[in-house]
């Protein structure tokens, strides 16, 4: 059926009169969140609940995390693979807490074209089963190993709690380190060593500060030994998971029969980890730098890191204008800045403002015809509105170092909220009281996981981590149950 | 339950008794195919019929891919997307052909977790329905066009003929590029351009010949205007699909009513096209290349492109001859040279050098003590078995050179066969004799499915393609059934 002309011209005026974000992000976050992901065209809803599409803003941001951290394991002697999608379900059973952890949220292959299936296949919720059963096969002697495979590829886990884009989706895009070790103590050292590049993607790509530490009991990955994390902290008083990095211990070569040889010819269990970072990062990262205008994209991730905007009041300076935006995207392009020239017709410079603020782009150029007469242009800053007039002769300096700066000017603006947010509590009134002003809690622990459940009952939050690195306790008190403390660890709201 | 130091012994051995190849390529294509993919560590197979694992060495290659076509679609203007692997059957059900050609071989997924879903999600056999969902969304204008996106990701095709790895697998690893236009001739020149760029793939990465053209009406795409395609051909006389580019008309535009305003504000359907090269492609190569004694890497795709064999009698020599093997290998990475240097203890040479000819390492050099005294090492090449003493100070010149000549010898003897094996028939009768003799047919055509059919069953051989340069037919017949020829294309037994 054909639209009429006037239909579709009434609906793109509805649409332009509210392109800009209508809440504050203080006032309504998750409101603000989801008209920012999709009014900055990162993410569009698809037909099916808690099933989004990345679009190419959005997919840009995740193939940045690929470029970045892809080569950093490689190096580390990571190599890729590809594992099939489906597990049977049998397969899936095998290691007794995974699918405890896992049942509530599978989605199940049951027919193949017109005929139902012998055996469910679970389409992978994540894939330490499908490839343990093949580590079985792989792995015979001491000289085989360590045996380190990644996978980057999809995974679902079908959440009945309500889906939110990229931080709670039913489908998402990972990457799934998994490895075996002779020696325990060379697969924690790797477990530690991977939850430094994730800081590092956190750090270097998104601009984001983390927490990086141990989960609690309650909050260990289904079927690990210990798993380890990173969480960010976001502006509204909520905690997020950011990446994570389990240690397996023998729970899974125990269950599969991982054996080795050891160079006495005698059979031992592999010690084994798996880690992932997701695509939730990239929620992470918005919700931690956007603004009331919408997304503020930290340079090293943005698709459009510069914009131009040439400034035309007719047409005999309209060419020259144009002339000079095109000669000077070159230029940027030549240094590897990602540029983008807005010379779209019939679009005021005022609407284009707003469109790339929107869209989250770092620096916008002005050039117009007073510009290229005094050899100039303006550049604003998307992350501090920040305004400067710069030489033109000068730009080839000027914008990669504002771009290095305003990355870290993001960093450490971050930096600076998470430590000011961070309260040491020594009582669970304390506690309420933090929790109340949107605080982040550190506290001495007893570390029981009941002690957790009741305290989760109690305030909605929960444990986040607890620093690697522990002084020893002196007779302190857990600050939720008055027992003795054993460690000292981040609690807090958290998705 | 730990296995006796025995039990693995014996196992070990027997798997190294049969370490290489126990079938001749040319009596045996299938049995041989299947020992190469495992043999030479590319595919393990999995739990589940039809769904492999793709190993370190196999994933590599479609590393390469990525690396190479990524960014020639991206210069084209083409953006990188993510779409929900879940298609509603209400959705995928909207082309009537499309579904027609799809309904047989699709996973669905029936539960999601302890529920039954409501209405059933296929697990995507190709994204069409899913992307085009939203596109309807997106394009509002002729501003919006060319919409040009692509996605690397898994689809699953639930075959019921006897499955293959890499050629047949139920589930596998592909680009599809999904765009729309404005108008229809800007659409078919990208079909065109697209199959250009498969062609390189296929001819600058795989060292693989292929023919261009289109598919017959039989076996063109569900729910496109017409279908292209590249086809390799054989050494056991089957031909191949590699790659294929559909223009899609306005059939999908119109079933989700995508529609833009033309500069006169007029509505009109988009123009669309889809197109995807596959992980299959790998297995092409494989077939195209390999020997008796294994798989035969094009050094363009070979994750190492040279390995080292050190030729040690005692330890004095021992480590001169390693530590000239070490700088070997330095000197050649710095050149960007993919080099492994093979200095396991307990094999002796002759042991390393089957295994990585089974593996297909393009070159091998092998370097003693009497080769150090005269500054120089030995070079086998793995596809013509050609040995040749260099000397060790020209190898950064000689290396790069002789890989890239292994490449180009590789392709120029696939172009040579298959030009040989493409026979001009006339008949039938000419036809069924040509197939005995595993060639590929060249003929005049009437063109019609009934024809092509009947040609089918009497021969099991299809259409594969015809040359988009047609010559205009002048009174001649078709080959199959006699009637009035319209084109001349390719025939032959195929995969």
């Amino acid at each position: 059926m054909i639209k009429s002309p006037m239909e579709k011209e009434s609906k793109k005026l509805s649409e332009k009169s509210t392109l800009g974000i209508t809440v504050k992000k203080s006032e309504d976050t998750s409101e603000w969140y989801t008209q920012v992901l999709q009014k900055a065209e990162l993410i569009e809803y698809g037909p099916v609940s808690g099933c989004y599409i990345l679009r190419p803003a959005a997919y840009f941001i995740w193939e940045q995390v690929q470029a970045f951290f892809d080569p950093l394991i490689k190096q580390e002697g990571v190599k890729n693979a590809y594992f099939p999608l489906f597990i049977p379900e049998s397969l899936l059973n095998k290691e007794e807490k995974h699918i405890a952890g896992f049942s509530a949220e599978v989605a199940w292959v049951e027919s193949g074209g017109h005929s139902k299936l012998p055996e469910r296949l679970a389409v992978r919720p994540t894939s330490e089963t499908i490839m343990y059963d093949s580590y079985k096969k792989w792995i015979r002697s001491h000289t085989d190993l360590p045996l380190r495979l990644n996978q980057w590829c999809n995974v679902v886990r079908w959440e009945f709690k309500h889906p939110v884009p990229l931080l709670r989706s039913r489908e998402f895009l990972w990457q799934e380190g998994h490895t075996a070790f002779a020696a325990q103590k060379d697969a924690i050292a790797e477990t530690e060593k991977i939850l430094d590049l994730y800081e590092k993607i956190f750090r270097d790509l998104y601009a984001v500060p983390v927490l990086k530490g141990k989960k609690s009991e309650a909050e260990k990955f289904a079927g690990a030994e210990f798993s380890l994390s990173v969480e960010a902290f976001l502006s509204h008083g909520k905690a997020i998971q950011g990446a994570t990095s389990h240690h397996l211990g023998q729970h899974f070569s125990k269950a599969f029969d991982i054996t080795f040889a050891n160079e006495k010819q005698e059979q031992e269990h592999v010690w084994q980890n798996s880690w992932g970072i997701t695509t939730r990062s990239i929620g992470v990262m918005v919700l931690m730098h956007g603004d009331d205008k919408g997304l503020v994209l930290p340079p090293r991730v943005a698709e459009k890191q510069v914009v131009i905007v040439p400034i035309v009041f007719d047409k005999d300076t309209a060419q020259k204008v144009l002339k000079e935006a095109e000669k000077l995207k070159k230029k940027l392009e030549k240094i590897s800045v990602r540029v983008h020239l807005d010379n779209r017709e019939g679009y005021t410079p005022g609407w284009k403002y707003n469109e790339w603020e929107l869209k989250g782009v770092p620096l916008r150029m002005e050039i117009g015809p007073r510009d290229l007469e005094k050899k100039q242009v303006v550049i604003v800053r998307r992350d501090s509105g920040e305004k400067k007039f710069f030489p033109l002769s000068q730009l080839e300096d000027e914008v990669p170092a504002l771009l290095e700066k305003i990355h870290h000017d993001l960093y450490e603006k971050a930096e600076k909220f998470l430590k000011e947010s961070i309260v040491s509590v020594k009582t669970l009134k304390e506690a309420e009281k933090a929790l109340e002003d949107k605080k982040l809690l550190f506290a001495a622990w007893c570390g029981e996981p009941e002690c957790e459940d009741k305290f989760k009952e109690k305030t909605t939050a929960k444990s986040l981590n607890s620093p690697l690195k522990q002084e020893t306790m002196r007779n302190e008190k857990c600050f939720a149950c008055g027992g003795k403390a054993t460690l000292k660890g981040y609690f807090g709201k958290s998705y």
